[in-house]
């Protein structure tokens, strides 16, 4: 919804369970287009660079998508003893499938987006997330991830990372035992899955469901990582793990220490300072 | 500003420096008034609870506020190694002082808050936040927190806590490296400092001043803590402490742990994370 406010014009998100909303002051809209699965907008704003709206919902702008996508990769890879073989359901901006690659020991990813228009318009609007597209070990598809994940070989990945939108309309199934059990069949010995997982001060309900329904489907052990993301509603975002069969302590910290690579969020103080619950979490996850 | 959306009646804040806005679903105003210092307005939200407004800017909700009052008072209380005496500037709303009172080596606080009816305010629309002020430990004074500290006898206060508004319009003082330095005279041995420090995202530029304003007062130690807080810009907030004359390394995590009292978001966890700067902070403070 387009507002006027302070004379500007702007993009507002209105959060109906929060009673809140966000606005981001625009310059321009550069796109707009009905997809097969959904309607999909792109902004240029005043402040926050290109902006990403799939169905009134912002996805990611220029500015603040580091948060997430470091978050929802560099966490998970670093608790993998070795993940060499990856796969992305949804992921379609291609900020996380980025932040994988930056990982040598990564030897082939998969990612599975069911709209291919989200990649091509990212390639389009924000280049720098697809600007790692062409490395031989990146495996594009434009399928549908719950039937590839179904249709995965047994213990075939090491790390699966769902990288979706909220949990209504097409990534719905992204969010129920049927598909974490799947998830679990395809990942080998010591395999991790990687969910985001909304606010945790509007979303407990679904933040609840999700660990019940991954402990549910056989994952020995959950925890989930907490950070900030400006955009999204309250600021305030989590992704949540799951192991297949050992239980979540620690991570690679010497690993994270000494990575290869930049990061802008990431660190592994961060990654163990996002691990750290607020008083009140578990204790209503757990209840 | 009031605005339309989806129907309802929103409070509005534009935050001019992100080109964003952040807007809460309002069901009354139930309080207004110029003061001599500001204008205070008092809102019922749907979802946040009660919300204080001061100069178009907003304060507090009843929602969230535990995150920024826990986060201002704990770390540096469990910082210090036997914090007794204890200031708080500004402050006046009380959730602060509520949350020093919980600790019982605390044997006298002094607030001094120069708007006495942001007090009077909190104690009729967020009754909650003052339900601590009949203890007898509790000072409550009415008067100009620069002057207070300037005239406040050498070495007196274990901790000083600085819980203003941001640093335009009255608060602008308390942001300087002369009320600093009146700050360190203040302190005893081990004595720490602790204030609001805006926004990684947002305000970069004033906790760089900030870090140097402090160390340039003889505090030999600075380090800034990162916690969500949805209803202040990009909902991501932060507090930095000084150290008169120690290195902070760590803080007493075994009484942190056993601590004699409730808390929502705090932890000896969480406290440890919320040290974690981002990977981009502290090469652009001390760049």
């Amino acid at each position: 919804m387009s507002e006027v406010m302070s004379g500007g014009k702007w993009f507002t998100e209105v959060c109906e369970e929060g009673g809140s909303a966000f606005s981001l002051q625009i310059r321009a809209k550069l796109h707009e287009e009905q997809t097969p699965f959904q309607k999909i907008e792109i902004y240029e704003t005043t402040h926050f660079g290109n902006l990403m709206i799939i169905d009134g919902f912002i996805m990611l702008s220029q500015r603040d998508n580091f948060l997430y996508h470091e978050m929802i990769a560099h966490p998970v890879l670093f608790t993998h003893p070795d993940p060499k073989r990856v796969l992305i359901v949804g992921g379609g901006d291609c900020g996380t499938l980025r932040e994988v690659l930056k990982h040598p020991g990564v030897e082939k990813v998969d990612q599975v987006e069911i709209d291919e228009r989200v990649t091509r318009l990212a390639e389009q609007f924000f280049p720098e997330l697809t600007e790692a597209n062409d490395d031989p070990r990146a495996h594009l598809h434009f399928e549908d991830g719950i039937r590839w994940v179904a249709d995965a070989a047994y213990g075939y990945y090491d790390v699966i990372i769902i990288d979706s939108t909220d949990p209504i309309g097409p990534a719905e199934g992204l969010f129920t035992q049927a598909f974490y059990s799947d998830c679990r069949r395809a990942l080998g010995e010591g395999g991790l899955i990687v969910q985001q997982s909304e606010s945790p001060l509007l979303h407990m309900n679904i933040l609840k469901d999700m660990h019940h329904a991954m402990r549910g489907a056989g994952f020995l052990d959950t925890a989930t990582l907490f950070f900030p993301q400006p955009v999204y509603p309250t600021g305030w975002w989590t992704v949540t793990m799951a192991c297949k069969d050992n239980v979540i302590s620690g991570f690679r910290k010497r690993d994270a220490d000494d990575r290869p690579f930049t990061t802008r969020y990431y660190n592994a103080a961060v990654h163990r300072g996002a691990l750290a619950a607020p008083e009140f979490f578990y204790p209503r996850i757990f209840e």
